[in-house]
């Protein structure tokens, strides 16, 4: 496995495989990889003859008040994981590679990222949207990984990847959590071993409203204030939001029907964490 | 030469004469060919084994009270010269097959779309970068032509395609003029007798500027005032702006030096044209 830091390399290394007939598969990441990351890269190296990994963590996607300094970053952990899981090259460009200077052209997905997650931190799909497109065209693989744990980042990046005519295909690997139900994150690494307890509250609220829907309830308000309760239950909860929306347009909804998601974002101490559930009545 | 109508087709098409080693070139336009368009096509010839000039009238990049409902259209003529011209493909969308139902997504090029021309027609550069990306991904070509009568949308393009790493050479075609110096272009159908024997006056100013800096004149202010004069004293003129500006940044400079663009937008009676001077000090 090589570690490629240039934009230039790692397309000529590419290009040749292209040429020769390879499926190049692509992982998008942060970094500081975890089993998420891996059941994306699993699915990868079954679709694709070859694995590329990148590993960026994008300032343009974070808020000033939010966690970019601190993010959890750790490149010779992350070279030996996707080693042993057999990636064959990871690109790791610095930021000056990404973003030249002078850099300003962006890209925006409009109504779906002004809701949810979108609603609260502005400017941060205009920035995964921007990276993901760079990225797409640096590589140009067959295909791409994504995580449905950020089921809305998927959503906004499927129709990028129409609207804008990319030939490319975009591939969702469902969620991977914790033996308690804890969706697997690199943001987990923020919690103290008292907030990982409560941190299981997401999940469990989920399933609630799962087993209400399952049960005939189909009112989203009363499913809503059910999760909310479960989760302020737990002392170091906060709930940022908490939202039932139609899965393709990203609009709330009244009444449970056709495919949903289930989607929240709660802080726990003062680590953001999100997770979601998907449905089809 | 054939004329195709679907994303699906001209890309079926296009994958097979690549994987055939065949260099693609491509030059996009709103039709209504002119002796502008065939210079780029006549270029994209020598350069390359297969040439395709895309007719698309991009709503998106005209403001609400400007001319896209009456801006000229004529398919049939438009065969005919590029047939003659040896174009070998005709990319001929509709506006549903480019802009789908939910279409959201748009790129932006900042601070060099704020000028100039971005200053006076908000929104139109979004238009040309949104409508140009899709276009290169449609037909992904080794290059791409691009008049230099339009030197902001080129410098706008080439700054977007540096941004998003998209891996086309953008090539630059110069001004193509009728014998008394008009830039060619499609808006001089919109033209009176009156009006059109007025309008060599955007060209005259230019060779005024010109001149002045070749005799040593260095102050923007000074020629642009000799500019402004020159185009006033024609009765159907008025100006929309007349800008010196760094030809890289297209920032406003006091003083000549380096490579510089000078710019202008008049409106003669009711129609608006552009044309500019690229020189270097």
């Amino acid at each position: 496995m090589d570690v490629i830091r240039r934009i230039e390399d790692i397309r000529r290394i590419l290009l040749k495989l292209k040429a020769e007939g390879k499926k190049i598969g692509f992982v998008p990441t942060m970094g500081y990889l975890h089993k998420g990351h891996m059941s994306l890269v699993e699915r990868a190296k079954k679709d694709c003859d070859v694995v590329v990994l990148s590993i960026f963590v994008n300032p343009l996607q974070f808020g000033i008040n939010e966690d970019y300094d601190i993010y959890p970053r750790d490149i010779s952990r992350d070279t030996q994981l996707a080693e042993s899981a057999q990636v064959d090259y990871i690109f790791y460009p610095g930021a000056k590679e990404m973003y030249p200077k002078g850099f300003s052209t962006f890209v925006n997905v409009e109504n779906l990222t002004e809701v949810l997650c979108g609603a609260r931190r502005p400017g941060h799909f205009k920035g995964v949207t921007t990276i993901v497109l760079k990225l797409l065209n640096i590589i140009s693989p067959h295909r791409a990984y994504f995580g449905q744990k950020d089921a809305q980042q998927v959503t906004v990046i499927r129709r990028m990847v129409r609207d804008l005519n990319i030939p490319i295909e975009i591939m969702t690997v469902p969620i991977k959590r914790e033996r308690d139900g804890l969706a697997i994150s690199s943001r987990n690494e923020y919690l103290s071993k008292e907030e990982r307890k409560q941190a299981t509250c997401l999940y469990e609220s989920l399933k609630m409203a799962e087993k209400m829907i399952l049960q005939g309830e189909r009112k989203s308000e009363k499913i809503n204030k059910v999760m909310s309760k479960s989760i302020l239950d737990h002392r170091l909860a906060s709930v940022d939001y908490i939202e039932i929306v139609d899965s393709r347009t990203l609009k709330k909804i009244k009444t449970i029907k056709g495919k949903i998601l289930i989607a929240l974002a709660v802080k726990i101490g003062k680590t953001r964490l999100i997770d979601n559930l998907e449905m089809e009545i």
